[in-house]
C-alpha cells in the first residue's frame, strides 16, 4: 500500500503507562502528517523476564510450547494498552494478536519463522482509518499452537508485516537513536550514522544488534524494504537502512565495530595433512559452538598451525575437545587465550578503494597495536587484537577513516 | 464423556508459583485416582487488577474491545504456567486459550455469553492421556475479537466445559472449603453444608456469591451438572450443589443470609390509584437502579405506604428521583433509612412444612428484634430489620433452626 509506514516499539519505549502516551502521541504525529500508521508493539520492559522467571520456577527447562504461549502475553497486554491511548486520542484502534491477524510460523517454538500473514483484515481496518496495533513477537504454527520468534522477534513481525504489506517504510523505534560509526561507550566521537546499506548493516552485526534483531534486516534486505532505527524518547533523525548503495562519492568506511567476549585458540605444531582443518573443526561445531575467525599458518617441517575464535563461554569446552582430538592427530599444542577482541571495519566503500588493508594496519602499528589474525570479506577487514588494545584499536581506526566527520 | 471431571482454580488457588505446584499435585492426585481431567484456571490473584488498573491509566472508561483483549491474558499465563507445572510432573498437558479451543460468545464484551463451545480437541487430548488446561474468563465472538464474560466468569468457563462435555462433576476450587449455613464471620456457630441442591444455592445467592459466580450455578441447574465447592488450602470434602432435592427427610432450612449494604425507601400516604406501583417504580428501574424487596400496605382514608429497599449506593438517587415523582402523584413524604439488613432463611424443606415463617417471626420476636418488611418465595423467607438487629437476627434464627446440628 502507498503512504503506509509500519512503526515497531520496543520494550524500553513502552515500559509504562507515561511511555504508551508518548508513543500514541509519536503515532498521531505521524498520523497526523498524512501516512499510514500499523503499529507493532514489543511487552513492556522487564515484563518477558518476569514471565520467564515464574516459567523457570515451575520446569526448570519450561516446555517449549507453553513457554511460547506463556510469554507472547506480554505484547498483547502492549497491544490492547496502545489501542486504549489512542482510542482516548479520539482514533479509531484495533488491536490484534498474531491469532487474530492470521500471522503464521513454522513449528519451532522460541526461534519460529514466519510463513505467512493475511494482510486481509489490515488492509480492511487501513481503508477504514482504523490503527492496527499488531503483537509483535508471536506467531501462530499450522495447529494452532502460538509460537515466538526469539529474542528482538518483534522487529522481525514489523519488517515482515511491512513486507507484506508493502508499506513505504518500516520505522524501528528504540530507546537509542541511530546506529552509530562505533560504539560512543567506546569512543566518544562516535557519530551516527545517517544512511547505510544492508550488506554494511549486516557486517555491522555486533553494533546493530544492540539495536535492532539481525534477522529483521536480513529479511529487509532479502525484499528490499527501507528500515529507519529511530529513538521514542527523542526527535533526531535516526538511522536509515536501505538498498542504495551509497557509491564512490560516499565513505570509504561507514562503522567500526569491536567485541570483547571472543577467546583465541591455537593450535601449534600439528601435522599438515589434507582435510585437517576439518578434522580441527567439525567436533567444535558438532558440540554446537560457533566458530568466527579462523587462520591457518604453514608451519615447517610438514606441521601447521591453526588458530580460531570462539566465544569467552565456549572456550573451556572448545579446548577440551582439542585436547582430546590432538591425541589422534598424532600431535600438537594447544593453547587458550581468552582476552582477546575482534576489532572490524565495515564498508561497501572499500569494495572500490584500494589500500583500505593497508591504511588499517598502518594506523594501527602507528600505535604499537599488535594484530594477532586478520579476517577479510568483500566489505570488512578483521583484526584479532589483545583486549586491552580494543579500545585504542577503534580510537585509532576512528580517526584515520575520518568517522567523526 | 464418562469419569471425566472438569476442575476450576480461582485467582487465590493459583497467586504465586508454589499455588501453582499446589494446584498441580490436587490435578494429580485426581488423575491417579482414575478419573480423566479437564482443569480451568483463573487469572493469579492481583493480575486482572493490575491490568485494569493500566488500562483505565490511558482510559478513564477502557474501550470494551481491548479491555477484555487485555484482562484476558492474565488466564493465559495461568493456563500456561499449570500446563509446565503438570510436565515437570511427567504428564502430558497442553494450556489453551479461547481462540485455540473455539470458545464462542456473543458480542457484549465484558459479559459475554458462551454460545458454543467446539469440544474436539478437548476429547482428542483426554483420548490421548492430556491434561487440558483452558484459560477461564474469556472467550471469542463471531468476529474473532475476545471476549471475557464478567467478573467469576470462570466458573461459568468450567461449568459450559463441564456441560460440553458430559462430565460427571465440575469442582470448583477456590479458598473456602464449601458453602455455609450462614457467613461464619457473622455468627461462628455456621456450619459447612455438604450438599444442597441448585434451586437453594441460587436463593442463598448473597452468601454463594463470595464462593461461586451465581451465573455458572444458574448455568448447572439448567443442564443438571452437579458443582462441587472445594477449598484448594485444605483436603475437607466440600458443598455438592446438585438438583437432587433433600425430600421430606431434610432439613427445614439449609441457610441463612444477612445482608449489609441496603437502604429502605418509605413513601407514605400516596393516593392510592391503580397502577400507583408502576408508577413509582418505573422511573428508578429505568435509571438502572435494582429494587429488591417491594411492600405495599393499605393505607387509610384512600392513600397508601410504599416501601421498597435498594442498594446503599443507589439510595440517594433513588430518594432524588421519588422527589421529582411525588410532585406529580399529587402527594406524599419520602423517607429514606440508610441502615437496614435483609435476613433471610432459606430452604426446600419448607415446602412441606408449614409453620416455617411462624416459627422464624416467634424466634425474632423472642430476641426484641422488630420486623420492618416481610417477603417471601416459595423458598425463601425474608424480613428487612435494623441493621444493628441483624446479627441477632442470624443467631436467632441458626438456633432456631438448628442449623450447627
Amino acid at each position: 500500500m502507498n503512504n503506509l509506514i509500519v512503526q515497531k516499539y520496543g520494550g524500553t519505549s513502552v515500559a509504562n503507562t507515561e511511555r504508551f502516551q508518548a508513543v500514541a502521541d509519536l503515532v498521531v504525529s505521524s498520523i497526523n502528517s498524512g501516512v499510514n500508521v500499523v503499529v507493532v508493539v514489543s511487552a513492556m520492559a522487564g515484563e518477558t523476564q518476569r514471565l520467564i522467571n515464574l516459567a523457570k520456577e515451575l520446569q526448570e527447562t519450561p516446555d517449549p510450547r507453553e513457554y511460547d504461549a506463556l510469554v507472547s502475553s506480554g505484547e498483547q497486554v502492549s497491544a490492547a494498552l496502545l489501542a486504549l491511548a489512542l482510542k482516548e486520542r479520539n482514533f479509531l484502534s484495533k488491536s490484534y494478536t498474531a491469532h487474530q491477524l492470521g500471522l503464521k510460523t513454522d513449528n519451532s517454538h522460541g526461534k519460529a519463522r514466519i510463513s505467512s500473514i493475511d494482510t486481509d483484515t489490515l488492509k480492511k481496518d487501513i481503508d477504514s482509518g482504523i490503527v492496527p496495533v499488531v503483537t509483535g513477537f508471536q506467531g501462530v504454527n499450522a495447529s494452532g499452537d502460538i509460537t515466538t520468534l526469539g529474542r528482538g522477534g518483534s522487529d522481525t513481525t514489523a519488517v515482515a508485516l511491512a513486507v507484506a504489506l508493502k508499506a513505504d517504510e518500516c520505522q524501528i523505534f528504540t530507546d537509542v537513536d541511530g546506529v552509530y560509526t562505533t560504539d560512543p561507550n567506546v569512543y566518544k566521537k562516535a557519530k551516527k550514522i545517517e544512511k547505510i546499506c544492508f550488506e554494511e548493516m549486516l557486517e555491522l552485526s555486533s553494533l546493530g544488534a544492540k539495536v535492532l534483531q539481525i534477522r529483521s534486516v536480513e529479511f529487509a534486505s532479502k525484499y528490499e524494504m527501507p528500515v529507519r532505527v529511530l529513538s521514542s524518547f527523542s526527535s533526531t533523525g535516526g538511522t536509515l537502512i536501505t538498498n542504495e548503495e551509497s557509491g564512490l562519492e560516499s565513505a570509504v568506511i561507514s562503522g567500526i565495530t569491536c567485541t570483547d567476549d571472543d577467546s583465541k585458540l591455537i593450535l601449534r605444531n600439528v601435522p599438515d595433512t589434507p582435510g585437517i582443518a576439518a578434522k580441527i573443526l567439525s567436533p567444535i561445531s558438532k558440540a554446537g559452538i560457533d566458530i568466527d575467525v579462523i587462520v591457518q599458518n604453514v608451519g615447517s617441517d610438514k606441521l601447521t598451525d591453526f588458530t580460531f575464535t570462539v566465544k569467552n563461554e565456549h572456550s573451556n569446552k572448545a579446548a577440551k575437545i582439542l585436547n582430546d582430538l590432538v591425541k589422534t592427530l598424532g600431535g600438537g599444542e594447544i593453547e587458550l587465550v581468552k582476552d582477546i577482541s575482534k576489532v572490524s571495519v565495515v564498508g561497501v566503500g572499500m569494495k572500490s578503494h584500494a589500500g583500505v588493508a593497508a591504511r588499517m594496519f598502518k594506523a594501527l602499528a602507528e600505535k604499537q597495536i599488535n594484530i594477532d589474525m586478520i579476517s577479510t570479506s568483500e566489505i570488512k577487514i578483521s583484526v584479532v587484537v589483545s583486549k586491552d588494545k580494543s579500545k585504542a584499536a577503534v580510537t585509532a581506526l576512528h580517526d584515520e577513516f575520518e568517522l567523526d566527520k
